[in-house]
């Protein structure tokens, strides 16, 4: 079926043309104008570059035929090739690219084609916030090696064979076996797998991200960073809260209330939690929350400073606490938001209303 | 000739099917693989509710002909239509949208449908970086104002015939006129228009967001956020700096170097900035570097901390002067990078090697 492709007879208004690929789009003559639009969209999306490697299939084809390569394994050149061309669209497709597939399918390709990981950035839970970088590397992904609190709906950007693997829950949540998590990425990268490690917000706050670059170094494995949105940013675009308003705050700051062993760090700079011209954003403190808020109020936080509690952010089910500082530590408990929870504070919250509707608010795009 | 679809006889191997809307994907029987490849791709693009728009569509041809309207109102139906499908792809389309798409080309719809804003983030320079729904935005906009620290690669995403308009600079440099943008913002969208109002980062991270924010809430303008990767985590990505390693940070802040009269904010929290377990980007530093230093040293920020200021990060061209925070402000004054300039300073920089090559790494996906 996938070998073998079938010829239809769709009248294909649009084309994009990346020739020898070709991309037609129809509506049955129902709505060209629709038809332009999507394909406007397309030209944006599809990088120049794949009519390189789609004209540089069409000169390779015979020779791969002529290589020698059983069924199975031309097919697997196809798949060195195709992850190779989405991943590196605009490179010029070399002759020495293609002893390296063929390297490669023979299984003499370990030292030419090493695998990869990369740390990726899951954004607050909408799938729309992810970077097109994000998706493009779930898109040329081996192995995906997911935490909990990333939202299905991202994994669905993923290959359907592409293999998927829950590794437990970092960033919010009790410390899983990192240690364990980062063999498991360097074993499979050594495999020759491109390997996606999938975080929910960006991986390099409060994502563990160092000692899995860490890891990643020490085995001389090749590693990028993906950023993506973080829930702070995800709940401030839909609550509307302009997090550093010139009028209120001159600082935007990210704390964990959450230390290595479950407890609240003690090397927190509470007073830097009380300073009036600052937006604070706090990940993780259920448990530790009424002593935090505490030990801030002691070094001078006052407790009337607005506040809310945010779970789910970006999610159809968010949910949202408000009230002032003091005050929020109790109704929090009483409330039991769904899943882990992120507070902000500070004099924007006030300013500005928190739109707590339940239904999603029109899109504009 | 949009007007008109023409037969084209490609075999295309591959079919996105949002039927009656269909994409065909081909490439000459050259690279089947790479086809289904794009397919996965546009399946994980295209939503699914587009297959309920072009079915109206089909279902909707023969009234809007029936309608009265003139050859180039039936142009303006089909547009409106599109405009709508592509920014609302999973709201079911009703006979109610049809009556509205023809009391807007009649000229009655003002008052049915209104114009919009969306604060959109353009985020640090790489387009890859880009959120999905800001491609969404930016491809469903009619005008777009953006400042000229947005890189003209973001803007490529726009539909040729939207407006685009440069407003000015925001975010670093001089204080551009910010009521005559929220004037002109308001008015397009009283037009009818949807309008983008795109910014560098995150609209909500020194972006002036809340004053755009309050003029359309005041003008009663339906007003939507779309969060962007910040120059702070493009340029940590790209560097490799995981901001709050547990190892050495409890906290990520943001700092305003610009207050509205172009000097230092007198309302920094200084003390903050001298916390060793902290993490600290300062934005649009230059011209009041050195004395923000010497505020911070004088109250205890230990001169040697790890340090660097990066210019267009994420870009081809991101240059990164680095160095002990003590002496960055000399270096930086030596080394004239382009443009605005972020500093970054914590124990994490110190930590973790920080890649200076010129040539950009190769891409995971």
């Amino acid at each position: 079926m996938i070998d073998k492709p079938t010829f239809c007879d769709f009248a294909f208004g649009a084309i994009v043309n990346r020739s020898p690929l070709v991309i037609g789009i129809s509506t049955d003559g129902a709505a060209p104008v629709f038809a332009q639009a999507i394909r406007a969209k397309l030209e944006a999306l599809l990088p120049n570059g794949f009519a390189n490697w789609a004209a540089a299939a069409a000169r390779w084809r015979s020779a791969v035929k002529a290589s020698g390569l059983s069924f199975s394994g031309r097919r697997k050149f196809w798949q060195v090739f195709t992850a190779h061309a989405v991943s590196n669209p605009e490179s010029e497709p070399t002759e020495n690219d293609f002893e390296r597939f063929i390297a490669e399918v023979k299984g003499l390709g370990t030292a030419l084609e090493n695998g990869s990981v990369a740390l990726v950035g899951a954004g607050p839970g909408d799938p729309e916030l992810l970077t097109l970088r994000a998706v493009r590397a779930l898109q040329s992904a081996d192995v995906i090696l997911f935490d909990d609190l990333v939202s299905r709906d991202v994994l669905d950007f993923a290959r359907r064979e592409a293999r998927k693997m829950l590794v437990g829950k970092t960033g919010f949540g009790p410390s899983c076996k990192q240690d364990d998590i980062n063999a498991l990425m360097v074993s499979l990268a050594k495999q020759g797998k491109r390997v996606v490690r999938l975080k929910g917000g960006d991986p390099l706050i409060f994502g563990r991200a160092g000692e899995e670059l860490a890891a990643c170094k020490a085995a001389n494995i090749s590693v990028e960073v993906v950023p993506g949105i973080t829930a702070v940013q995800g709940a401030a675009a839909k609550l509307g809260l302009p997090l550093t308003d010139r009028k209120h705050a001159r600082r935007l700051q990210y704390v964990t209330g959450h230390a290595k062993d479950g407890k609240l760090p003690m090397d927190i700079d509470w007073r830097s939690l009380a300073d009036p011209a600052t937006t604070t954003a706090i990940y993780m403190p259920t448990r530790t929350f009424a002593t935090l808020v505490a030990k801030a109020t002691a070094e001078g936080l006052d407790p009337k400073t607005p506040a809310l509690a945010i779970a789910r952010a970006t999610r159809p089910d968010q949910a949202v606490v408000s009230g002032p500082i003091g005050e929020l530590p109790e109704r929090l408990a009483q409330a039991a938001l769904p899943g882990p929870v992120l507070v902000m504070l500070g004099r924007i919250i006030g300013e500005h209303a928190v739109e707590q509707t339940a239904t999603p608010a029109r899109r504009h795009g």
